[in-house]
């Protein structure tokens, strides 16, 4: 299958290299690919540059947002909650009656904060949106013609395409939205990484506990030591 | 132990029958014991009236919330969060160098919604605090010589008391706060209810991860099924 991810964080290369693993087609999509493959630091967040990451998957192929999402028949969004709208937005015609799975945490870019994810009980970040609307609705309402459903984002997402790693798989994964074949398409991806107990939490509306998870899901990482990585399984 | 309950709700109950059989001197605390005691129909959530459920538990005393508080070792409130800090700060003299274990999810009061309560997919209850700061927070705040614990919220209050129903009680159960010992006071109380997996998330500010999981709670149990009683495991 033909799949776009949107981002070349550690979080899309986690789905880039899983999916390549799968033999899917894997088209990356960046706001600016020679920028990207420009770059020879690490980023704010120590993710190495995307350049050598990419010459060592081959295969993969480095492509604007919206050539990226042109050529994916399933699109599958990272692209963090202060820039998503606007971008995916600027792509729409390219996004239209496809299912885009959407997992970023809709921080709120707070130019006071230098690292934009939580530091142990230093300066804590906020959402936004939050509570009262979510990213992904944000998301659904601004691309009427494609199917928005939000998923992986209570856990890290090399756990999401390796969930195994954790207590044997026996964790869960959410989902929501508004579109059944969506989900469908979404389940399926989930089963192919490995997961067997995933929970459809109905309509879009969820998200908001899905983003609004990303405080608990800090606060246990935390307390279980810094880059512990683990799972939620709901107990029945 | 003498111990206050601040409330007289569904999950004050269950802490209050809870204790009583666990042995301990249970004084439950309400705005008003006369208002309370003369109510015959059940309440805006169809919980009954507090006072025939009275009657067929001896020993349990009803008072003023000031009256419990002061003749309790360890308080347990649950209070609702658009009035807990108002009436908190009200006995703060009777909560001093006390621990008081806040449970409450700080649900907005909005007079639009006759539920105050998640209703599956209707209108959408909001927090308030949220995000950047926490009921729990508040109260430490109002009451700086009382030991404030955030615990208990992630749960429906009657699994809280009996956490073996559940999964065999494999499921974890989180505290939060900024004193060691008012938290191990809290896991104390847990253990006698039977927990086994109590996860220390650190200082008070995991306490708006803890409430905000409200959402997500919802949202599962409406996954489940309206009714279905769950936990939470985190899995390493």
């Amino acid at each position: 299958m033909k799949i776009a991810i949107l981002g070349t964080g550690g979080g899309a290369r986690a789905h880039i290299a899983k999916l390549a693993e799968l033999g899917h087609e894997v088209h990356v999509g960046t706001r600016n690919p020679k920028a990207t493959l420009a770059r020879t630091e690490p980023d704010m967040v120590g993710t190495p540059p995307f350049g050598p990451w990419l010459a060592e998957h081959p295969g993969v192929e480095l492509h604007s947002f919206g050539h990226a999402a042109a050529r994916g028949e399933l699109i599958v969004s990272g692209i963090d909650g202060h820039n998503a709208v606007s971008a995916l937005s600027a792509i729409a015609g390219q996004l239209a009656g496809k299912t885009l799975i959407d997992y970023a945490v809709p921080y709120l870019y707070n130019p006071d904060i230098e690292h934009p994810w939580p530091t142990p009980w230093g300066v804590m970040p906020t959402l936004d949106p939050c509570d009262s609307d979510s990213l992904a609705e944000q998301i659904q309402r601004a691309l009427p013609d494609t199917k928005v459903v939000k998923a992986f984002v209570t856990q890290e997402q090399t756990t999401v395409v390796n969930p195994g790693a954790i207590g044997g798989g026996d964790h869960t994964m959410f989902i929501a939205g508004e579109h059944a074949d969506a989900k469908q398409q979404a389940l399926d991806l989930l089963k192919a990484y490995g997961w067997s107990d995933v929970l459809d939490l109905g309509p879009l509306v969820a998200a908001r506990g899905m983003e609004m998870y990303a405080h608990m899901h800090s606060a246990i990482g935390f307390a279980l030591g810094f880059g512990t990585h683990f799972g939620i399984k709901v107990v029945r």
